[in-house]
């Protein structure tokens, strides 16, 4: 293939790694090309796959010096293009793939420490093996890696109680731009002692610096745990829902998700083994989660509570409550399979946004007005973490269009939906992050002064700007 | 008195505010020029009022262009300096004390909006009357103010279950120290667009921009709320207590404070008004604070619980539970007053320490030791918020010692007590902040890349070195 970099400095590359862990067949690079959305296509000559946070730092310093752009790149899970290459072939992706250790973990004082290329499921699997839980929980959990998580500070269905992927972390090591390692792994839930370069590096997605490890926080083990799934008429009442159940449950409302019925429509016919949960049909759904600590009646009590409150004040048209744990994750599944749902319907719009949760009903009525006066027969599938204030906004394409010609629309319909976001104080990235799919857009809509602060910051850590160049903000 | 700045550069600056809104007299200054241990003394010719965003950011417009320190002050309450004026009369006090107003409330989106020199407690008083809280508690509150809890991202006693002021804050409005005013006054719980600059200003003691407004989160009022106080043989003990605490109640925790006997000895002798709780004696306490949001009787029920496994497990000695508002309050107040309680015994030297939970005990008993090596005869009176790992190490003088000279001893102290600290990974200030007082010890423990990090984020922010000069890290 062409590349825009030279034989002997892409050899003093692969030499900090070793032949073997130096990926420069292009069928091997193709999967880590593209995106999972197909909306972006890179070009790369080389892939390195160091094994140290040393060799990571080996190879920012040869980066920084000699001009070289690096794109770090993880479980290739985001979807907002940051871990794809441009497309003129001038970046080397940087793989964590083999830095996937635990490094330690302490069940008294509930943490893990582990390599930035550790897997999420890894995580998840070694805190159950001590009786712990760390909380974050995405679709892409079994290939997603912490680095990443941390990179685009993701958030998920247990967001609500537990916080984002920012709130979940302690510390941080890093590997800079110019290849000095920052060792900020601190164990400490207070320390005010300067600058906060973790939280400055957690969302960042890779412009910073290389996440090469980190330290997490976990979680006792819920004693009870219940999943009700419920029939309501609008959003308007989901709202209603959600505030009894915060005020009811405080931090035990670990999850509030909402649902259309179109994406019930299409989980159970596209999703094997999914089947509609009620016997009645209703135009609203929402998935509400509660864990409790002291025990598992506490959670019962709760959940069978606040239905009750519910069906009396009308909110709430028809309920169930998981009876076994294979119906809480058969529940979760549905909703988890909700986006992979949409594929076999065509082409899908998608955005991924916030408003003030009390604003919930009103976006969802005037972005469903103006989507379909400009995509008439569109069909809206916007579900999403309600007890967050973040949607989905996910639009399938009418039935018989042409999938290429409905794509082509995306940053028209983008702009519409967004508009209407922004017009309550909303953000255009609620979770997924900027990447290359919004960077501009972000320009537009921030202040000078802002994206100056950023230009900024970029250029103290990054003075060569090898770091994942063209992400997130343009310097 | 003496000045370093023309007179002529006063005018302009006074201009701004108008004259009675900048305070010129030497007598009207002195209680801005000091901090409340005495430990630092600045000067000043003027400290400006201003009544808004827009006049704060003239003044530091002015600033910049002509080179001009500015010091921010709210409610004077800091612990390290990072408040007070340097010694040479270059510092001009910028208060934001007329900036006072709550600027909106919404109970639905549990949310309050104010300025930075809003009065904590004022936070509280507007959000209890719409039935909600803001759980940020702090010995200073009826006198501390917003901006100031956010440049030193405030503890307190509810951190364990509701995070510091970091965790409480969704949106800044910041004035740079080029005049420029940020306004990200968001409301959102997720919002992944872009570089975290909200808690880049969090934290950063004044020297990155001036905090004149904030959105906050508000909470549902707990139904549930019992305090308990129990005699234990140790901070092991102690320890224990707290595990089964974490692990029975999770977020239904929401303080867990250890005290030693001396402290209680203080707060009775000293305090008007406080009595022991129990009717025996221990070398330890702890304060367990539990709320809960369902109802009063869980509340009751966990703690009951909880004493009950600890006096079975042989870790509680003897314990009482509140069994009135008014007891609840008594409680925390012998706790919040054992800081002033010292004052009567002479001179203390204090430590602001945090070190991972599991090492308290360890860092207690080598701290311990060391000290009274040291200073034998001294009285530690250790006590804090064990359930986050903070310690505040205080240290009353030997009965009949000279307090001048006992505190002429501070440093060499502080050394011995923080290099134990750090050999457990911890830090030396949990929440106080750096300011004057650990700027330079802070540069002797870190990495000189983490130093160089800030210094090249302040220089990014502040190219004048006008904002807060000399606190935190030094250009």
């Amino acid at each position: 293939m062409m590349t825009a970099l030279p034989d002997d400095l892409i050899q003093r590359f692969v030499t900090i790694v070793g032949d073997k862990n130096a990926v420069r067949d292009q069928a091997d690079l193709a999967p880590h090309l593209v995106e999972n959305r197909g909306l972006y296509k890179g070009a790369s000559p080389l892939m390195l796959k160091p094994a140290s946070t040393e060799e990571v730092a080996a190879i920012m310093k040869l980066a920084s010096e000699t001009g070289t752009a690096i794109v770090p790149q993880t479980g290739n899970t985001g979807l907002v293009g940051g871990q794809t290459p441009r497309s003129d072939a001038s970046d080397i992706i940087l793989s964590l793939e083999r830095m996937n250790r635990v490094r330690d973990i302490d069940p008294v004082a509930n943490i893990i420490v582990v390599d930035g290329g550790c897997i999420l499921d890894t995580v998840h699997a070694e805190a159950d093996k001590v009786e712990r839980m760390f909380p974050l929980s995405l679709g892409s959990q079994g290939s997603c890696r912490i680095g990443g998580n941390l990179a685009t500070n993701a958030g998920g269905t247990a967001v609500l109680a537990y916080g984002n992927m920012r709130q979940l972390c302690l510390g941080l090591e890093v590997v800079l731009p110019t290849g000095e390692i920052w060792n900020g792994l601190r164990r400490l839930k207070k320390d005010n002692t300067g600058y906060d370069l973790r939280d400055l590096f957690i969302g960042s997605e890779g412009t910073l610096g290389v996440i090469t490890g980190a330290v997490l926080k976990l979680f006792p083990k819920p004693r009870g745990h219940q999943v009700a799934f419920a029939g309501l008429n609008s959003p308007e009442d989901a709202l209603k829902l959600f505030d009894r159940a915060s005020t009811l449950c405080g931090a035990a409302l670990t999850g509030f998700e909402l649902m259309p019925r179109i994406g019930i429509d299409f989980t159970t016919k596209h999703i094997p083994g999914v089947r509609d949960p009620l016997d009645t049909v209703h135009p609203w759904y929402a998935l509400i989660d509660i864990s409790t600590s002291d025990t598992a009646e506490t959670a019962q009590t709760m959940i069978e509570d606040l239905l009750e409150k519910g069906f009396e004040a009308g909110v709430v048209q028809n309920a169930v409550i998981a009876s076994s744990d294979a119906q809480r994750t058969a529940l979760w599944h549905m909703r988890e399979s909700m986006s992979d749902a949409q594929k076999p319907e065509g082409g899908s719009i998608k955005h991924d946004v916030s408003v003030p949760v009390s604003k919930i009903p009103v976006f969802m009525a005037e972005a469903e007005a103006a989507v379909m006066q400009a995509l008439p027969g569109a069909r809206i599938c916007a579900f999403g973490h309600l007890g967050d204030g973040n949607i989905h906004y996910n639009i399938s394409q009418p039935v018989g269009a042409d999938k290429a010609e409905f794509i082509a629309r995306w940053r028209e319909i983008n702009h519409i939906v967004h508009g209407i976001v922004l017009s309550h104080g909303g953000s255009i990235s609620a979770e997924h992050g900027i990447g290359q799919l919004k960077r501009d857009e972000l320009a537009d809509i921030r202040p000078g002064i802002e994206l100056e602060l950023m230009r900024r910051i970029k250029t103290a850590f990054d003075p060569a700007g090898v770091m994942n160049p063209g992400k997130v903000v343009s310097v």
